[in-house]
This record gives structure tokens, C-alpha cells and sequence, in this order.
């Protein structure tokens, strides 16, 4: 199996109460991809600048990422983006966004990646995400995740790329502002009548959801002692379930399903526990399975038949 | 088995998305009581004015709630509040507050209330709550919710009351506040190194975390399809979560606080669906066990051992 992520690769820049980094590794592919790695060979699609150096491919070879289709614009800048979290470290402003090499990104997939059995289109414009999602068309699952500037300034194209896709994934603000739907299950459902047959709604620091055709599946935040950097926790997300679904050769079962939220869940909270791509890029197997099977205990009881009056 | 409450009884005005109500039954101790009052027999204390008519009783009497000690201030009028939800329904506005009869409440238990095995102290002075937890010292099982603003301005005589007390139950935002602690589990344990055993962690429309010495357990809200009015919500859960210790004898072992987490959920999702008091009033034990079951459904998943890479 073969798993192709398209997206950005970045430089971040981010101040937490807990301190910052000027500038670190991030972007939602390379995030993603460090994390899918630990289930499937993955191969990132995207761009970066003469300031891409060999210190961050180390970080992606350091996971055996294979970095083939990263696109070297010469003359260009990585991606660039900035950002201070709130106190509550829920939200955040974004201080700069300089697209640079970004902007004028068209994906270029080789063979290779373009043989993909799963495919994760990160958040990009939704017109270069339906173009790769139609190369890949060997892809047995393909996941999506957007963002409010795409539903409010391109929502056509969205909905045109939700609807090749078979699952997406989007933040529980996001749905109700594509949807109008205050309540998850609803405006998911709403979603999935575009096409998918799942959809996964993140909630931040309280979790994430799963909707299908027929029921949903809640799972906690893993509860960290502590947030240093929540950045890249989304993507991370993404990367476990997108690449558990991919170790179970693109089965969109339920049980799958279930399994990879909780993959997803474990990644994601090593993730927030460091800066960027610092505790991920050390993260172990051992590690993984030690936080799903804890996810399992702190959310697992049993019915027991009370006599109610 | 018999179960105290002590608190709020009240008439409230709401606005909500879904539209409102001028005059409804409402207040802690009431949405409490009716939910408890599926587990065990349930005693309610509270002053209420010239205005609380026949045809509240008639609610809490058609759930066979015990009202003795619900104490009528001759020339009084009742607890009132209004307000009014934001379009998101996460977050609200108090328009108004007259404490009226509650202004001067002091509680005066009788010897079967005093007598109870479980105690619920719902949102009042901690002062107060003190002096009853004090009064009910034959209770095996002890529960407190606080706010904001006993945090604010009376949080020793809080910090006095919670040290006699098994079980906190407050809101994630209520815990930073008390604690300074952004991660629950954490937030929560210095609220238990004062005393109590348990603490729930209510997160609104996202569920609620129980932390005990050491574990936690997490429960999203059950997924209704439409929300109505969220008022009482957190007393209906702390009302099904304490009765169901109490129907269990006071035993608060982890299976039992875990079922517990479970009902309060559940009868929590159903008093939102409506306005007030409405839905619960007209509840069924069976309705509440297919929620407490499809709970266990869509929380649940088995972990299967993958071998990473």
C-alpha cells in the first residue's frame, strides 16, 4: 500500500504562554506525513523554496517520508506563517500569512504518487484538490480537509471536490459555517449528501467525531498534562487516521474507522505536547499503541440494568 | 436509599434561537430533582414565594419528588432569571436576576432530609452548603456544583466546603478559574488535594470528564438532533450522575461513577431538547436506558494491534 499526501510545507513561526519558536518545520503536509508514516510508505506533494534545507528533509527521511515529489522552486521562499495563541490556547490570531512559492503552486504528481492506493488532499485551494484528487484515480480511499477562507471564497469548487472524495475532515466551526447546521451529526449528514460516506468533525482540545451514513463515534482529546503548541494537531489527526485506514489496505469499515480516530487522537496529542514537529519526529510505535489502548480504558464502561422509577 | 437536594427553585425567562419562554419552572435544585427522582426518592429543599403555584408542585409531585421541604416565604416571590442564548448556544447572557425569597435563604432541613444517604449541595452560597453537608453527617455520598462568582468573592468558605465534600462537580472554564490549571485533569486533581475523592468536569455541549486519583473517564453529550434550550442542562446531569451513586447504595467505585457519567449524560441530552422542565417532566426510564445504551455504541471501539513502522 502507498499513501500521497498534497499540501504545504512551511515555516512556522508561533507564540504560546508557554514560550515560541521564530521559526520551525510545520505545514499541514509535513505534518500529516510524519504522522501517517508510522502506518504506510508516504510520499508528500508540495512546494518549498531555496530556503528548504537539508536540516527538514532530515526531519522527513528521519520517518522514511519520501520526499520525491516536493517540487524545489528555484529563486523561490517556503511557505511563511505566524501566529500567537490566545491564553485559553484555544484560538489563535495569525500574525503573517506569506504564501511565497505557495501561491502559484500547481501539483506536479509523479508515477509513483499518482499509483497511490489512499490519498489525504490537505488543505489547499479546492480546485488543485479536485485536479490531484483526478490523477489519483486508483486511490481506494480519499480523504479532504478545507478551511473557512475556501467556504467562504470558493465554495462551488469545494463542494465540486467534496463530492470525488470519501471522506472529510473539518473543524466543528467549519461545518456549521458550510452547513448552517448548529448541531454535528446534522450538518455532517448535510455534508455527506454532497458524496462522502464519512466525515469527521474535529473539536479541538474535546476531540473529534465521526459521522457515516448510519451512526457517529465520539472520542476525548487524549488528556496531556500538558500544551506547549497546539499547531499541527489537526494535520497530525489526519496523518494517524487517514494512514490506519491506509494499513487496513483503504477499508472504510466502521471498526477501521473507529480504530483510526483513535490513532488519530493518540498522534495528535504527542504532537501538542512539544513545538511543531519536535516530539513527532521522536515518536514511537510503542508509544502510539501505549495511548490508544489508554484511550480505550478512560472512555470504555459498562451498561449495567438499573430499575429506574 | 433516600437523596437531599439544596438549592435553587425558580422561575426562568429564556430566549434561545428556537425561540422562548416568559415563565417556566426552573432552578437547580428543581431540574435536579426530577431527574434524580428516576433513581431514588428524592427530597428537595428550597424556598419558594406566594407566586409558586399548584401547578408546579404538579410537576415535581408527577415524578414523585418529596417536597416538605420546599419552604413557602409568606409575601415572597420566587427566584427569578432571565437570559439569553448567543446562535452558537454555548454561551449565554443573564438579563436578569432577582433573588427575591433566596436572597435570605437559610435551609432548614427536616430530620428525613437531614437523614439522607446521598446529598446534593447544588449552586449556592458555600456557606450555606457547609452548614447542610454539615447537618447530613450520616450521608455516604456528598456532591457540590459552585460558579463563577462564588469562585470570585467567597472562594475560602468554597475551598471549607469543598474539604467535606466526595464529589465536585463544576464546568472546564470554573476549574482554570479556581486553579489557575488549563488541562482538566490536572485543574482537577488540585481541587481533589482538597478533600474529595471525585471530580466531574462538565464541558457543555461537548460531554464530560470524571478525574479520580488515578484515572479519568470521558463521555461526549449524546448527539440530539436539535437543541431547544440548554438551561438546566448541567443540574439534569448532575441530578442523573448523583442519582445513579445513589442507587448504588452511595458506593462510588469507578464502574459506578462511570455508569454514573453515563446517566447524567443521557438525561441531560433529553432536557435540552425542550424548554425547561418540559421534556423531563414526561421523561421514561426506558427512554433514558436506549440513550445510556447507544452511549456505550457510540463511544466504544476495539483496539487491534498494528505493527508500525
Amino acid at each position: 500500500m502507498s499513501l500521497t499526501v498534497v499540501g504545504s510545507i512551511a515555516y512556522d513561526a508561533v507564540q504560546t504562554p508557554h514560550g515560541g519558536r521564530e521559526r520551525m518545520l510545520g505545514g499541514a503536509a509535513v505534518h500529516f506525513a510524519l504522522a501517517a508514516s508510522f502506518f504506510d510508505e508516504v510520499r508528500v506533494v508540495g512546494p518549498v523554496g531555496d530556503d528548504f534545507g537539508d536540516e527538514e528533509y532530515a526531519v522527513l527521511h528521519g520517518r522514511n517520508v519520501i520526499t520525491d515529489d516536493i517540487e524545489h522552486v528555484a529563486g523561490g521562499k517556503t511557505f511563511f506563517w505566524s501566529g500567537i495563541y490566545h491564553e485559553n490556547m484555544n484560538s489563535r490570531d495569525t500574525l503573517e500569512t506569506d504564501l511565497n512559492v505557495f501561491e502559484h503552486f500547481d501539483p506536479k504528481l509523479s508515477q509513483a504518487s499518482r499509483d497511490c492506493d489512499v490519498l489525504f488532499l490537505a488543505n489547499i485551494l479546492p480546485s488543485l484538490q479536485l485536479n490531484v484528487r483526478r490523477q489519483c484515480d486508483k486511490a481506494r480511499f480519499v480523504a479532504l480537509d478545507s478551511m473557512d477562507l475556501w467556504i467562504n471564497i470558493a465554495k462551488e469548487p469545494l463542494i465540486a471536490a467534496i463530492s470525488e472524495v470519501d471522506c472529510v475532515i473539518l473543524n466543528d466551526g467549519e461545518v456549521t459555517q458550510f452547513t448552517g447546521e448548529r448541531e454535528i451529526v446534522a450538518g455532517a449528514r448535510k455534508i455527506m449528501d454532497l458524496g462522502p460516506s464519512a466525515m469527521v468533525v474535529k473539536l479541538g482540545k474535546y476531540g473529534a467525531a465521526l459521522v457515516t451514513p448510519d451512526e457517529s463515534f465520539w472520542i476525548p482529546a487524549f488528556p496531556v498534562d500538558f500544551v506547549a503548541d497546539p499547531t499541527g494537531a489537526g494535520d497530525s489527526f489526519a496523518g494517524g487516521f487517514v494512514g490506519c485506514v491506509a494499513a487496513h489496505g483503504g477499508d472504510a469499515s466502521t471498526d477501521v474507522l473507529r480504530l483510526a480516530m483513535a490513532y488519530g487522537t493518540a498522534i495528535a496529542s504527542f504532537n501538542v505536547e512539544e513545538f511543531g514537529t519536535e516530539r513527532v519526529a521522536r515518536l514511537t510505535g510503542e508509544e502510539i499503541v501505549a495511548r490508544v489502548e489508554e484511550l480505550r480504558r478512560i472512555t470504555a464502561f459498562d451498561t449495567v440494568a438499573l430499575s429506574l422509577r
